[in-house]
């Protein structure tokens, strides 16, 4: 199937940059290999309803290897590449080596926590499945724990949910979160009032949803509200330990902590000995190559490239895909001896956010919606923008069916226990006796 | 919300006895706690898709809560009991005591190695969620691994799959397998040729669906053997570990083994000091109360019932939801100072069991079907039975894609590596060089 004399490209990641690249190849007189540690494309955009019992977790995933199937000079290896030999031209895999005569990378970014690594196992952050699966269990299991708890201080604490950092993800979130406790879960128990659960969105900078207009933030914040979300901006948090964060000074007790922050590039730049930003991301030429390797490529997250009008491209979905696209293209512009395309720029379409049922906000330059028409639009586009026929159905009917019942469908707690707050739980007063002796 | 004077009943397990008792007891004057440690009920007849990477968790699982959340006599708390108080009637969580004027005892079975417990950690079985999430990342996995192996003997044995137990669950199981090797994962390799994967079904006793008639028997064994699965009966399996199983002194070595051979009780028998029967089960007397505990009643496969013409009732969902019912019926007769109802007796509606795509056996007595007649009841039967409409629609279009695709809606990885067999592993030959030096 593969002929020594076809050059090889090897992509490592298969986010929207690592995938569109590959993509873009089809048909190319190359042999694609694309390595990741998992099997799956995730569509990020909607990971936070996964970890808010809204979808499950196929219907935002579908395995690289069937998404690449039709492909013939496509390869998908499930590995963990440990590092780059940039003058050998080898991708390392432990003791293995793939070689390639052209490499892009698209490894896309993890949680940064700016200097307070150790507040990571108090506030997980959303980057993957696993992610996802462990904050919605974190946030069913607090309902629960609070359902079997007596002490009116901890009942409290247990309800209380802290979302740090206010840019797409956090508003999200929140949004989710206030829904869940105010409509899907009010019926459901019996000792608490889901309702009473407060939701707290803790923003350092000035307002909401930085990367939007001034007067979406205004919108998303009053839809925010009008939700029962608690938004607090210009006050930075200080501390965050087991039991709540410190914020300005003043003390919030909460179970449940989410960092939604900041994000830090894989490390990439590490591995090839480049320059890298504030962000560890790879610094690139207007051709997206490294400087020095003309033949290694770094898209999406993983680069720092400044192709906004001069500003870096946002880490969203339509730039991993365009830059993509756009190695892609050059790689092929050199095999097939054309002329290389010009430097590369990122063309904005627009800014989404979700912030609840028939709530949102989208920026399309001149254009600002908000509320119900901006809802209706970031739905459509995101079961546009799903991967795989199957997925959009599904996610349409699990909306359709949220909507009209205000059920959600993903609401299973894997795990056998509520362990992380075994040291307050008790059975109902109405229900139980003190053990004799 | 709850009043002191009325009889307190407590069910133990939110499968199918347990719920169907709560839900009988709807409208009676009883305050009703439904303890498990779990917050779902799973609908166990399709766990085996799950397993396969057939069906997502959630389309077969739905909280208790939300099931129970109009029943205004309910209370449901996720805890893990920890004995029974017989003598006090209180049933004990930890350190705690939830006090009982009726107990109703719904708490399954789990897999019996038959002395064997150390086969356990080789030869996982299938009871939760959990189960079927381990073994769906093992089977997947196994592909994976075998895509990257250079060794011949080690990637044949990574693509043997063997099922120990000819049950419907071994069935099942093997027909799926085999239907995801041969049609689902077929074009999705590049080094492999997933439709060589050999499934071994390996039987102890004399024919496939020992309670099933002998035409069906028959049948499902043709079927199997059609979809390429190897049927292996009267020779049992004499050895386990991990690098495979030993049949009847024959060496098999296989990465995956599957054990589908047999259940036992949870330990109820024992936190009560009641007998039980060889598989852990509590005899009960004809109104499924424990001799001299007229106020406990044991269901499901929990309990020992000749209630089939003097036979025990099977184990599977009607029995249990017929015993559940019942144990309600006569509490609410005694409360209400009715006559008690005759003794149970367990109807059986038929015995069904699926081979694959188009292809069942469904015994009704008289009536014996088998193939797409058969298949046709098996899929009505289970949509109609699951719990929720939102389940039965998901799960009936989950059914029509992969009918008319041949994919399987739910083949994510979620572990981050293929950690099982790393000995093995490497880079196929076609893409890597080995590490110099």
């Amino acid at each position: 199937m593969t002929s020594v004399a076809r050059p090889r490209v090897v992509i490592l990641g298969g986010g929207f940059g690592g995938l569109s690249a590959a993509r873009a190849l089809a048909g190319v007189a190359v042999d694609v290999t694309l390595i990741d540690r998992r099997n799956y494309h995730l569509f990020q955009p909607l990971l936070y309803q996964v970890a808010t019992a809204a979808l499950a977790p196929n219907t935002i995933a579908a395995p690289v290897r069937a998404i690449l199937r039709a492909q013939q000079n496509a390869t998908v290896l499930m590995e963990t590449v440990t590092g780059i030999d940039a003058a050998g031209r080898a991708v390392l895999v432990g003791e293995q080596r793939v070689p390639y005569d052209f490499l892009i990378v698209a490894t896309g970014a993890r949680h940064s926590y700016f200097g307070h690594d150790d507040w990571e196992k108090f506030a997980p952050g959303i980057k993957t499945l696993s992610d996802a699966l462990a904050i919605r269990q974190q946030i069913l299991c607090a309902f629960e724990a609070a359902e079997v708890c007596d002490d009116p201080n901890e009942r409290r604490r247990l309800l209380n949910f802290v979302l740090i950092g206010a840019g797409p993800t956090g508003v999200e979130l929140a949004g989710s979160i206030a829904e869940l406790a105010k409509a899907s879960l009010v019926h459901d128990f019996r000792h608490i009032d889901p309702s009473s659960a407060r939701i707290m969105l803790i923003e350092a900078g000035p307002r909401v949803l930085p990367s939007f207009s001034e007067k979406s933030s205004a919108a998303a914040r009053r839809a925010l509200e009008r939700l029962g979300v608690e938004v607090s901006t210009g006050k930075a948090v200080t501390a965050c330990d087991a039991s709540g964060v410190e914020v300005a000074g003043e003390r919030i007790p909460a179970h449940t902590i989410l960092w939604a922050a900041g994000v830090a590039a894989s490390p990439v730049a590490k591995w090839l000995d480049v320059p890298a930003d504030r962000a560890g991301r790879v610094v690139v030429r207007e051709d997206l190559s490294i400087p020095g390797r003309p033949e290694i490529f770094a898209v999406g997250d993983a680069c720092a490239s400044q192709s906004w009008d001069g500003k870096p491209a946002p880490g969203i979905a339509p730039a991993a895909k365009q830059m993509g696209a756009y190695a892609a293209n050059v790689i092929r512009a050199r095999i097939e001896g054309a002329s290389a395309p010009p430097p590369f720029r990122y063309r904005h379409s627009g800014s989404l956010a979700t912030i609840g049922r028939n709530s949102a906000v989208a920026d399309f330059g001149r254009m600002v919606l908000s509320g119900y028409p901006a809802w209706l639009v970031w739905s459509v586009a995101h079961i546009f923008f799903l991967i795989g026929f199957r997925s959009r159905i599904v996610v349409a009917l699990d909306w359709l069916w949220a909507y009209t019942t205000f059920r959600r469908g993903a609401r299973i707690i894997l795990a056998e226990t509520v362990g992380a707050t075994a040291n307050s739980r008790s059975v109902p007063e109405a229900v139980r006796q003190r053990q004799p002796g």
